[in-house]
């Protein structure tokens, strides 16, 4: 790595992921922001709208479902910092899109890539979903490994990890002095 | 504050949580138990019947489902510490009986004024449920959202919040050294 | 305990919980692998055979389903360490060929005895389910509180407890820093 970091904020839903990736990212100049969720309907849409409020005018937005290793690649010399808000929607997204691994696979090689040599800082913020009772439907299975497997491969790049409960930032990787806002 | 503690215990199902609470509670002199679940089947009955037994005669049990904060207002300076099992039923009483957030909001936020200025110590009993599957069900998303939301609110006015995890607890705010048993 | 150590690892899906297992024992010289998974369909075959594996040639593997105390009794002071992977699937396998608690507590009581004064090292791999949405299925209800309980009974007769979180171990019960591999 070029001296560049990396934090992943994973967590349950409503556990407060968002908010503390914005509160990180307050000393940092020029900030970008990778939203990855679409607005298929008006919970989203509501969701999407709410977070961009959030966010104010500080952050330049991308909206990009799919292509985020290109964007964060391209545009990261850009920022200072680069918010990722979140792996498990991108996930969705390739799933949704792409269906088949074959089509999926490269994409998610091609961004822990560039985890290992980011042009900015970043903060990536993921989900915890694998702690409830197992899925009877098959793809949610999958998809629960493949958010797993995500979660596990870009905790291994990241230099800090931190797991957010009821809003608390749980420090589980890194030093945990420097993660307190 | 004037001085009191108040401790959130949050966690999964069966992970500990109200026998930590109980556990917690014994230097206590004075104990009262605010009990919000309604005893609406056999299931709810039987679990009902044995949180009771756990709790012997040291406590005064107040069953309420709904206004909870008038119940800490009113009677708090009656006792040295209030358990209350729990905020995640509450909410799920509030969201069945009451409906529409217009009319359920305003008892969240009064149970939060309390929170500020307690009248007795406090042990709040909660649930992690975000961690899973994002639901199919509108409402049950919508109900995930709301308790993940109640959880960030209390943690934050909480002196100490502690995870439960296989009935280990788990120091996430506030002074590990205090919380053992 | 005979100077014996258990460890118990527990955390969602695919969050690194059996390759942290086998991470653990590596030091060990003679090493058994308990495997509780039934190769019911395609999906399990896949996933037993990926786990098999990973293992390659330096464990001897024990498939059993149900009988894990009595494998553990009769042929643990043939190894250094066993690796049981998982209690949440025997659990299951209980429940399913068993049906009526009446026929599975006592395996489980007698698992628990033999957790007392193992016969050699042990590392217990299990799953964290109880943190989603209350299920509407009463037996998926009884099912998770079940694997609540028998990680928290686990979890009190474990020398160490780890939760596995993104691949990250967070030790939450014994001496963390030998936890770290």
């Amino acid at each position: 790595m070029a001296g560049q970091t990396t934090v992943l904020i994973t967590g349950g839903s409503r556990s407060g992921k968002s908010s503390y990736a914005l509160k990180l990212a307050h000393p940092y100049q020029k900030k970008g922001f990778i939203a990855t969720a679409e607005a298929l309907d008006d919970e989203m849409k509501e969701r999407i709208i709410n977070h961009q409020r959030e966010r104010a005018e500080s952050f330049v937005t991308i909206e990009e479902p799919l292509q985020i290793a290109e964007v964060i690649g391209k545009r990261g010399d850009e920022f200072d910092l680069l918010i990722l808000d979140c792996l498990t929607v991108w996930l969705g997204n390739l799933h949704f899109h792409l269906k088949s691994p074959q089509k999926y696979h490269p994409l998610i090689q091609e961004f822990l890539e560039v985890l290992k040599n980011p042009p900015c800082d970043l903060i990536l913020v993921s989900n915890e979903i694998g702690m409830g009772i197992i899925p009877e439907n098959k793809l949610s299975r999958k998809f629960r490994d493949d958010a797993g497997k995500l979660n596990q491969q870009v905790a291994e790049l990241a230099g800090r990890v931190i797991l957010m409960v009821s809003g608390i930032p749980v420090v589980i990787k890194g030093n945990s002095q420097e993660a307190s806002p």
